[in-house]
């Protein structure tokens, strides 16, 4: 389904996820990093020091043994035959927010992401928050700096390529914070083949290598599944009319629940979600 | 299916209708209104001065012959022998916005109310705005004064009964414009037998008595289908809890599509909407 061949696992968070209370899901993290170092990569940031030492804090003191700061800021720098070496020795990648498309303009192509696939497929952890999450998708959503009516498929979001980790998959973050779910179902409508994930703040998905996401954090994950969809008006000639598209499947994802990703079912998985029927 | 057995129509708007451009909504308010007096009434309005002005204005603009003022401020004013009266030889009335809350409690169980109903089962014409549109299902989504958690099923709003013109249907106003679609699938997952309806700011849909509605206007018609729902946590002891549902379905309309209300199925109608296949 076009997703690498990767035995690791990447979690994807919706931004803002607590630093201070319960830690829900930088515990998860550090949990699925295992022994090795973890690397807090920073390229999306305009502020990559005040993030690193966020992070950094956080996660030592959750007790990760070495925590590492992937501080690359240009292309330049991604492109230097050392910048590889930054992952030796890790266990598991963490990528901070800001802007996706920094992520993918300084990696994309580089023997710098080409290390990243290698740690992945050698059951690495790749997690990030926010803009850190955008980027893992095969396509990416992208905000232009105006903002245009949310109806206009050409103003709302334009969509590029992403990092590739998550196969099929159009991510997107701060997700009822930030009203999106009209740009994912305009995603969605362009191409229904693909699956929209629209994740709340302090929340994350786990995606394991069995194609398979469990749900964890404070809000919820929306799934929208275009699959089904018997009409959609998105064409080039269309791009500036009100969207127009039926029978898309939406399912509203807490904690506890699990979403397969081949048969695109959702299931509960926990006791903590079950409250009136099993949902398969 | 609850629906009152009117043989009139109803337009629900999603507020901030154009009164400057091609005025497309209120002319069609106005082409279905016939030829008897057009009342406006003003019940939800802390300005209903201000808001008789403005669509008077636009009414006699549309060459209207007589625009009548409802300009009821309290439950007593409704109870008063003589407001029906103000009602006789009116072929359509139009509700503007503000608070819905305001239009039920001060119409709902009185003799205006009956009468109200009366020029609707005679074939009249009910429009309304905003407020004035959510206050025509049977059952009525209302925000609280407090902002909530967005998946909060208590904070996020509460459900009231509303006038009932529209039997079955929740309908929602200012729709991508504030973010609805959670509450909407809030409201569906408490009831997956509703059906939701969320009208885009300028944008709205014309009831017809056959049980199916059109949409005009330059934005979208959300439906929020639960009735094919597997699973929701939604019960009074999960009322703190993140919403999860699954099996939602979702349909966005633009102008110049159906949506059968007994059937459940939308379609196009004019070629102005078909651009890639039938919905059908």
């Amino acid at each position: 389904m076009g997703a690498p061949a990767g035995s690791g696992r990447v979690i994807l968070i919706g931004g803002r996820e607590d630093k201070h209370g319960e830690l829900v899901i930088l515990r998860e993290v550090v949990r699925l990093a295992g022994a090795g170092t973890l690397v807090v990569a920073t390229l999306a940031s305009e502020e990559p020091e005040c993030q690193w030492r966020r992070y950094s804090k956080a996660f030592a003191g959750l007790g990760v043994p070495e925590v590492r700061h992937l501080a690359i800021t240009s292309r330049e720098q991604a492109l230097d035959r050392q910048a590889a070496r930054r992952l030796d020795g890790a266990t598991a990648v963490f990528f901070t927010g800001g802007d996706q498309l920094q992520i993918v303009a300084k990696l994309g192509g580089t023997a710098l992401l080409a290390r990243l696939r290698e740690l992945f497929s050698d059951g690495g952890l790749v997690a990030g928050t926010s803009a850190g999450a955008s980027a893992m998708g095969e396509t990416m959503l992208v905000s232009p700096g105006v903002r245009g009516h949310p109806h206009s498929v050409e103003n709302a979001f334009y969509m590029t390529k992403g990092l590739g980790l998550v196969g099929d998959l159009i991510v997107d973050q701060h997700f009822a914070q930030r009203a999106r779910i009209h740009r994912l179902l305009g995603a969605v409508g362009e191409n229904p083949g693909v699956l929209g994930i629209g994740i709340d703040e302090d929340t994350a998905v786990i995606v394991h290598p069995e194609r398979c996401f469990d749900v964890i954090g404070s809000g919820a994950v929306y799934v929208v599944d275009g699959s089904g969809v018997t009409h959609t008006n998105v064409s080039q000639r269309a791009s500036l009319s009100t969207l127009c598209v039926f029978d898309v499947k939406v399912h509203v994802l807490n904690a506890g629940t699990r979403y397969d990703l081949s048969t695109r079912r959702p299931s509960v998985y926990t006791a903590e979600a079950a409250e009136v029927t099993p949902g398969t």
